[in-house]
């Protein structure tokens, strides 16, 4: 079983979201996931850690897509604005992922110990936006505090989208959080 | 050994601070430091389940000050004006722990499992502030984001505070984070 298997890696999240959500995260094994994927165990382990993983899977993806729009940013761009440039690469990569989301923002919503993992990496997400904008010329402190409203726009914005039908709507939803940051900021 | 002993969690936090600092948080026991505080490590588990809670064990008391600043707060004071003066109560409240929360610092920066309590607990705070807010009025999302601005602004400048020698200066540099974090929004 060393041959290559098309898309072995979409075909196991796909397994694994389907029995998350079916049967429950918790009590669901490599080995269920594995098999309901046409797969072996070995292979589960090829592409994932753990089934812990699978779930986290396409956060180094967001990372890179959030700071490569900011690095794409005009030159005379402010902070800011070169986040919201970022985010508006994020939306595009999520467009096509609204039903993905919607089932694991469920399973991630009723086990505090994947909430804890989204929030480490929802943190090292602020700390990557910080560096990318550092390398722009951003002072560091306002480099920190951009990438933070940077994040806090993206998680909030990202609530609302899965709680709604429309897989489009993430970057209008972004643009609107960050409008309500910026009004209760100065409020 | 039932009798009550004078101060004693606030012994075990100094002894414990002091061992940290002085050999490394890992290397530490609870039996070490119940015995540089002169108690039983019994005593020790009355106020602390574990040496890690010896760090944290003033989450609560910051929350609670926190809200309780946000509900004084003037009724017609905007949802971060609310979050300004909770902030201000905080400030006071560490005033006189500067030299513990900069050993502290050190120790959770040094130490990974650490740093992601600490995440936990300031996402927490900002749940706490949002509920804080709510009470108040404020929409849900308002008080989302007005949390969550809050905690950034408190995290940065606690940052701030431990790099510098005045224990006085937590207020002034939350109110300086916070005008720094309406213009980057705002930019």
């Amino acid at each position: 079983m060393s041959r290559w298997e098309p898309d072995a890696e979409g075909r196991l999240i796909k397994a694994a979201i389907t029995l998350f959500d079916r049967q429950g995260y918790d009590v669901t094994t490599v080995a269920q996931i594995a098999e309901a994927a046409g797969l072996t165990k070995r292979t589960f382990f090829r592409y994932f850690s753990d089934k812990r993983e699978v779930l986290f899977n396409g956060s180094a993806e967001l990372a890179q897509r959030l700071v490569t729009g900011i690095a794409a940013a005009p030159a005379d761009a402010g902070a800011m604005a070169a986040v919201r440039a970022g985010l508006e690469e994020v939306a595009t990569l999520f467009a096509d992922r609204h039903p993905f989301a919607r089932v694991r923002s469920q399973i991630v919503a009723a086990n505090p110990e994947l909430q804890e993992r989204e929030l480490i990496k929802l943190q090292s997400l602020a700390g990557a936006v910080k560096t990318a904008l550092v390398d722009r010329g951003v002072p560091e402190n306002t480099a920190i505090l951009a990438g933070q409203a940077g994040v806090t726009v993206f998680h909030v914005a990202f609530a609302q989208w899965v709680a709604q039908d429309d897989p489009t709507a993430l970057g209008r939803l972004m643009d609107q959080s960050l409008d309500e940051l910026r009004s209760v900021t100065a409020g």
